[in-house]
C-alpha cells in the first residue's frame, strides 16, 4: 500500500492545502496528513484544533488520516510505515528550502522519498501567513479558506463575525 | 490622473528608495510614498520620524505625497482613489515575495495592479537592513543615504556625529 | 500623456498577452503595441499577420494601437515620444533575462523606464511556445489564445479545421 | 494500479536518470519511461537504441516498461491510463520550466498530476548535455553512464574504445 | 602573500564548512577563520567554544588561523591585512544573500574581493541550522559533523551521550 | 604560484570581462585568460583576434597570458600547471549552469576549484551576446566595450566608422 504523507503547520490550513489534499489523496492509496507541533512559535490556532479543522475540511475523502506528530519527520515515517513526503511548491524561495530538507530527509533515511506538487495556479500566491495578516486587518478572506473556518479566524483577530 | 503608491517601510530610507521616487514621479501624475506603521517590529525610527525624513529628501519633487499608513495596502489604496502599486526589484528574493504580494492584491482588489521597477544598478545591494548593519558598526554610509541623515543615524546607534 | 510600448514576438499572442494588454491599457492614457521583426527566427505568423492578429483581438480598446517594429527598442521609444516600456513577467527565468534588458536599455538611453507586470495566475504557465508545441501536435487550444485563433494556427501546422 | 509515467530524451541515459528510475519503481505500482522521439533535435542514439540501451540497465528492475513516444504527453498518459508523471530536479532552471510544464498539463487534462523529484546528491550536477560535451572530447566518462555505455558513446563521437 | 579570510558563525562547524576549508587552504597561502560574534542571536556554543572546536578540527592545516571577530568585515580584513573574503555557496538563496554582501563589502571597501566557491555535492543539504534541528530530536548526526562532536552537540540539547 | 584560469568566449570582450580580469589579476600570482575555440558557434571575431584583442586591452596588467584553447577545461589546466578556475557572475541563471560546470569539473578533476566572483554592479547587465545585439542595430556601445574597439565591432555589423 503507497502512503503518502503530507506534513505542515496547517496554521490555519488554506484552500490551497486542501487542493493539495485533494489532489494527493486520487493518486495514493492513503494520505496521512501530519499536522506539525512546532514548540517554537505561537500558533493561531492550537494543533489539536487545526486537526479538528482538517478533519472537517476533509471528511468527504476517504483514505485520509488526520494526525498531529513533533520530532524528526523521518521518526514519523518509520512508525506509520510510510516512505512518501509529499510536499507543495509554489516558488522557488519554497522549492530551495525543501529541496534542502528533502536531501536531509533522505540523508537521514534512506529509503524516504520526497516528492513535490505544484500548487494549482488559482493558489499559486496563497499561504497560511498572507491569510494571516489579511485576517489582521479584516480583509476579505473568500475563497482563500473554507467558508466555515472564515468567522473562526476574524474572531482570533477580535473582529465580530459577519 | 494616474496615481502611483510606493509603499514600504523606509526604515531609514536609502539612496535606493529614493532613485525609485524620483524615476517614478516622472512618470506618473501623482505618487504617494506609504510609510508603513508595522506595529510588529521595533523600527529605528517612528513613523513620523520616517515620514518627515522622506518629506525632507524629496522636497523638490512636486507631484508627491508622503503618508504614513497600517492595514491592508488595497483599503489604502481604495482611501486614495488609487490602482498603482511600484515596487522596486533588486533580485530573485525580492522578486518572489513582491510576486506573491501583487498576485494577493489583485485577489483581494480586482482592479489594483503592482508594477515592478528595477533598482539601478549602483544600487542593487542596498537595502535598509544593510544600512543599519553598518551603521551599527560606525562604518561608512556615504553614499548609501542622503548625507544629512548620516549623523541622526550614526546618532541612533550611540556613535558620536563625526 | 502617459504612453506605454508592450513590444514582443507575439507569434501568437496568447490570452496571456490580451489580459496583460487590457490591464496596461486600463493604468495608461495610450498602450503602443510594438510586434517585434525578428529577422534570425522563421516566425508562425508573418509580422504583418501578428500586427493583424493583435488588432482584431484588442478592437475593444480605444487607447491602443498595434505597430511593427525592427531595431533598437529605445529607438522605438524615441521616435513614439514614449519612455515607458511594459513587461509581463511569469517567472524566475523571465525575470534574470528582462531585468538584464531593463539595465541594458536604461544604459543606452537614461530616461526609459521598464515596468514589469506580473501575469494573471492563469495564464502563468503560458507561453507562444507552448501553444505552437500543443498546437503542433493537434492538441486542445481552448482558453489558451482567442477563439478565432485556433482554427488559424491549427492550419498552420496541417490540421483541418475542426 | 498506480503508474507513474516517466518521460524524457535520455539521449543518453545517465547514473541520474537510472537513480529517479530505481526510486520511483520503489514507490509505484508501475513506472513506464517514455522516451521521447523529438523529431527537431539530431540525436546521439535513436529512440530505438535508447530504448535498447534503457532496457538492459533497468533489467533488474520487474515493474518497469521502457516505450518511445512521440506527441503530447497527456495523450500518451491517457492511452496508458496512467495520470501521474514524474520529472527529476536538478536545479532552479529545471524547476522553472518543469513547473510551467506541469501546470501546462494539468490544464489540458484535468486529472494529470506532475510529482517532481530531487535528483540524489551526487548526480545534482549530471545531465545528458554534460556527458555528451565531455564524450565529445574524450573525457572520462566513469561514474556518469553505466560503464557498458562508455565505449558505445565514445565510438559514436570517433574515439576508439580503450 | 595571498590571504583569504573565511568569515562565519560555525555554531556548530559541519563537515561541509570543513570541507570548504580543506579546499580553500589548498589554494591559498594562508586561510584566516573568522569566527562571528554575533550578539543578536543566542548561539548553541559560545564564540570561544566555536574557535576551540575549528582548531581541533582543523589542526592538520597547517596554513590555518582560527580567530572570533566582530564588526565590520571590510575592517577586520584591513587589521589583517587580508583582500580577499571566502564564500560557500549552496543554493540560489544563499547565492542572492551573499551576492549583495560582497557588493556591499565592495561599496565599503574597493579592493575587498569576495569569491564563492561551491559547497561539494555531498554537503549541498548541510546546514548548522539542520544539525541543530537534528539534535533537537536526538537524530543521527553521523556524517553532518565531525564525530567528536557528536556528543558535544548532543548534550547540549539534553541528551545522554551515546 | 597561485595561477587562476579565467575562460570563456570573450567575442567580443567587454568591460565586465576587463573589469573581473583586473581584479583577479590584483589577487592571485598569474592569471591565463583561456579564450575557448567553440567549433559550433560562427563567431563574430576569429580565436587569434579575440586573443589579439584581449592583450591589447590588458597590455598593462603583467602577471596576465592570453591563449586560445579548445577541448575539456580540466585537460586545459592540467597543461598549465593550474588548479583555480575563475567565472564571474551576473545573475542566477549564470549562476545555476556555472555551478554544475564546477561540479562538473570537480568530478572530472579531483583538486580543480572553481571559484565565483560577482560582476562589479555597474555590469551587472552586461554580456557579450548584448554588445553584439546593440550593434547589430548600430546602437551606442561607449562604456560597454573598449572604445578602441567600437568602430571594429560596428564595421563587421558592416556600418562605417563614425
Amino acid at each position: 500500500m503507497n502512503i503518502a504523507v503530507y506534513p505542515g503547520s496547517f496554521d490555519p490550513c488554506t484552500n490551497g492545502h486542501l487542493d493539495i489534499i485533494k489532489r494527493v489523496s486520487a493518486i495514493f492509496d492513503k494520505v496521512i496528513v501530519a499536522v506539525l507541533c512546532n514548540s517554537g512559535k505561537t500558533p493561531l490556532f492550537s494543533v489539536e484544533e487545526r486537526v479538528e479543522i482538517l478533519k472537517k475540511a476533509t471528511s468527504d475523502i476517504p483514505n485520509i488520516e488526520i494526525v498531529s506528530f513533533s520530532g524528526l519527520l523521518v521518526d514519523f515515517l518509520k512508525e506509520n510505515n510510510a516512505k512518501i513526503v509529499i510536499k507543495g511548491l509554489r516558488a522557488v524561495s519554497d522549492f530551495e528550502y525543501e529541496f534542502q530538507m528533502a536531501l536531509t530527509n533522505r540523508k537521514l533515511c534512506d529509503n524516504v522519498e520526497t516528492l513535490f506538487i505544484s500548487a494549482s495556479t488559482e493558489y499559486m500566491f496563497l499561504s497560511s501567513s498572507i491569510v494571516k495578516e489579511i485576517a489582521s486587518y479584516n480583509g476579505d478572506l473568500s475563497g482563500l479558506v473554507p467558508d466555515e473556518l472564515i468567522p473562526i479566524i476574524k474572531s482570533r483577530f477580535g473582529f465580530v463575525n459577519n
